[in-house]
Parts: structure tokens; sequence; C-alpha cells
């Protein structure tokens, strides 16, 4: 791909880290700004040579990029947009790495107004439980899936220039409308995250909760590790899908309900049967008979 | 520790497996006899060089061995012990590494009769999500806990015993009640293996379920990883510790019903807080804050 001359990284954490350390490892970028709201966490990373230079006000780094990427918490879109939206160039291309899409778009149509087309949604899927520039890496998306999600609106060129992009990062893409990309994500990753929270939370508030924790070993360690997630951003998710969430909550209920009425009636017959089918679907899930 | 002239090991799985590999590593053991229901997964024990002969009979077994570990699934104890019990030498130690122990226990009082003494109540904290012999590993309990729950009637000699054994293994141990030891591991064992079972039966359940596992990544991958355990030990432990864990589920029930509600009514703060307080604590966790 041509390099791009600028580019703005707007939240430089894991995500929005790893995308200029990879972009930089693909010579796929010239100078790269990077802004943020933790004086810390630039300082940081213009140290690790993430960024080449910081800047606390989004509009003013937005200003000469060519390519904006969005990667802060999702409720902060909103204001993000509306102030690159006055400062950006004419042919300057948008985007962004929301774990939720809807949500983002709809701030993006309030506000950016002829930028619009050029804004294109994305959502890298390859998160991880440690956050902050200091957990960014240049490989982190290689292999990975990026889903994007464009809208009627969104130009051919601009959807192609951020395609490949994410390619030289070594990301696979993929497509999906908004809609089908937060219900899919409500069930495969925003529940999980949800429930984990909940298990972790649950156990910490008991007055044993230090013997407990004593003897928790490698299942649950594995089983909470996305609680370690950041906490503002899946807030923010959350809110953001909370329809879909909603109703995978309640889904995920009935179907536990139903398996403990199976315990509760010692019906160690119907227990196994569901153990079972679960192992089977998640070995044919690890071999990667579902790849999209 | 003086080595075991000859082991008995029923259930040669991922667990008893490693057992007589961690001993034989040791050399705190002579002949080893393996007794399982899969002569497939028998042969390949033999084969590996984890066992030194193999038996289908429990009490044949058992007839001349110093040391008997019962590493099957926990329903299958009693009848275990009602064929090893006539068998037994009169100095013969009995341990096992069932993930419950009020009900071995029962199993062991109800047909044991002068031999009760000698068998201790034992359970490694090493489990896996893979199981049989191809699985066992000589250091898995390397640093790992294995957890001892004598009762009254347990002999100190045993019970010293046992601990030797396991300590030649490499695992550091620890000492609870019966009952403490099946609510401690309902909450942070059997519960997550419960709720990890729960999701992917769930998703693997609809007619997206293809879209679904292929859009889950890393942290569906880590929060399921315990949904590929045996499903056969895990419907008997559940089913074996169904009071406790039936708790477990309920107030699990409780606090996630607490947090959908603060979802549902947009509590980004009450949300933000449960989260940042289940990572704080996991951490803590890490850590090791809470080494008992």
């Amino acid at each position: 791909m041509m390099p791009l001359e600028r580019v703005a990284v707007i939240g430089v954490g894991l995500i929005g880290g790893s995308f200029a350390l990879a972009l930089k490892a693909a010579r796929a970028s010239g100078h790269v700004v990077g802004v943020g709201r933790e004086p810390g966490n630039l300082a940081l990373a213009l140290e690790r040579g993430i960024v080449d230079s910081i800047a606390t006000d989004a509009g003013e780094a937005a200003a000469a990029a060519e390519l904006v990427l969005l990667a802060a918490p999702v409720a902060q879109c909103a204001s993000l947009f509306a102030a690159i939206a006055p400062k950006l160039r004419p042919h300057a291309v948008i985007t962004d790495a929301g774990s939720t899409k809807r949500d983002v778009i709809a701030a993006a149509r309030a506000v950016l107004g002829a930028h619009l087309p050029r804004y294109v949604p994305a959502h890298p899927i390859a998160g991880a439980e440690h956050s902050g520039a200091a957990a960014a890496q240049a490989d982190l998306f290689r292999g990975k899936r990026v889903v994007l999600t464009p809208v009627a609106e969104t130009s051919p060129d601009a959807l192609a220039r951020v395609e490949q992009v994410w390619q030289a990062c070594g990301a696979r893409l993929f497509r999906m409308t908004p809609e089908t990309h937060d219900e899919v994500f409500a069930a495969v990753s925003h529940l999980p995250h949800f429930l984990a929270y909940a298990l972790v939370d649950e156990i910490a508030g008991r007055s044993n909760s230090a013997q407990l924790f004593g003897y928790a070993a490698g299942g649950f360690r594995d089983f909470t590790r996305i609680a370690s997630s950041h906490p503002e951003m899946w807030r923010d998710v959350c809110i953001a899908n909370r329809d879909a969430l909603l109703a995978e909550i309640d889904r995920y209920g009935e179907r536990l309900a139903a398996l403990r009425e199976h315990l509760e009636h010692g019906n160690g017959a119907a227990l196994e049967r569901a153990f079972a089918e679960a192992r089977a679907a998640r070995e044919r899930w690890l071999k990667g008979d579902f790849e999209p």
C-alpha cells in the first residue's frame, strides 16, 4: 500500500498503540500523532516509539492526518467525532476500533456531516486483559480478524483504504452489518465478559473470599481472565449494546435454569449429555470447523 | 521417603497417570499396576511406561499393593471401594483423587470396614481440560496444591504416608474438613465449570451457532476452556456436590440479576464499579495475596 504520511491515533492503549506499531513495522505510516487523556500513558507511548508526537486535543491531531483511528472507549466516540469534524482534511479517512458498532455509527452520523462517507466502522477482534500503551505490540493483529461494518453512505474508496491498512497490520478482513455485528458479539464476547465479571465480583464480596481465592486454580484463572479487562471500556460496551446484551443474559439465564433443574432432580444423564455436547461443539470450534 | 514396592492406580487418566509418572520420576515407587475400563487407554498407559502392568479387576490389582489410589469419576468410588475391600492387605494405604470429598468418604465408610482408618481422602488441585493416559505428565502436580480431608477415623500413619507420597510428586499440602472442602470447591471450581458448560451448550444449540462460533475469539476460548473437561467426571462432581452447587448457582444468579438490573437501567457507574472491583480482586489473587 501507499504509505500514509500522517496518522492520528486517538486513544493510545492496547489497540491504538498496537495499530501504530503494526503500521510502523509494515512501513505503512510516516508520522503518527497520539492523542489521549492520560499524560503518563502518552509519555510512555512516545518513549516506546509507538507514536512520533503526542497531543491532548483530538481536533488538532486530526487536522493534518490522512487517517484518523478512534481507539477510545466507545462512549467517548461522540465527543471525539465532534472534536475532529471541524478540523478534518477533505480527504481524510476516519475509522474506529470500537467493540460495538451501531452506537459509534450513530455518533458519527450525528456530527461528521460531509465527512461521513469517509468514516469506515471497524472492530479488530484482538482484545486482551492488559491495557494501555505498555501492552501494545506490533503483531497483535497478525492473523486476527477485523470486522468492517460499512453503511450505505460509506465510500468504496475509504473502505478500500481501511482494508489496506488493516491488511498491512496482518489482519484478516470480514464484513457484517452493524446490527448483525452487535448481536453476534453480544453473544460471544460481551456476555462472557459480563458473566466473568459477575463471578469474580460475587466471590470477592464474600466474607470468606480470601479462603475461596486461596483455593481457586487454573480453571478459575482462565474462566475469569476477561474479568481483568478494562472496566471503563467494558462499561461502555455493555451500555452501548444494552438491548442485545440483556437478551443474551436472559437467554443464558434460561439455559442455566434448565441445567440447574437437571441438577436439582439428580438427572445426571441430562447433565452429562449437555456437558458432552458443549465439549464436542467447543472441540469442533478449536479445530476450525466454524471459520467464517 | 521409603519407596512403595507396589502401587495400584485405579483410573489411569490425567490424574492417575500423572501420579504414576510422578512417583516413578521421584523413584518413589516400584511396580505400578493400572486398572481401568477402557482397554485402549490402558494399553496406551502401558506403552507410555506410565504403569508396569494392567488389570481390569480393581480387587485383584489392589490385593498386593501397599498404596491404592482411586482416580476414577467419583460416582464409581462406592463400587471400587467395595471391590477392593475384601482384597486389601492389612497395612495397605488407600487414597483417592476425587473433586468432592463428602460423598467419597461416605462411600468409604460404608464398605471399607477395618481398612477405613488407612483411607486418606485427598483432592489434587491440578485439573486440565485434557483427559486420559495420553494427557498424563510427570510434573502435573509440581507446585500444585493437594487438599487432604482426614476424618476422625483416619490414622496419623496413613495420613503421613499419603503426605509423603504427594510431596514426592512435588505437591504442596493443605488440610480442610470435607464439608469446607466441598463448599469452597463448589464456589471456585464446580460453579465455573457449570457456567462454562451452560454457555457453550447455549451457543451450540442455536440456529446461527456456526456464525457465532466463527467470531468467537480469545476471551471466549479461555472462558470456556473448562467446558472441554471430561463430561462424565463433571456429571459426577455436580451430582455428588449437588446441594452446595445449587446454592452457588443461586447465589451467582442473584449477583448476575443485580448487575443485569444496573445494565437495564443504564447505570454505567454501578457496572464500572463492579467491574473494577472484580478486576482489582483478581489482580490481587494473581499476585498471590490470597495464598492459603
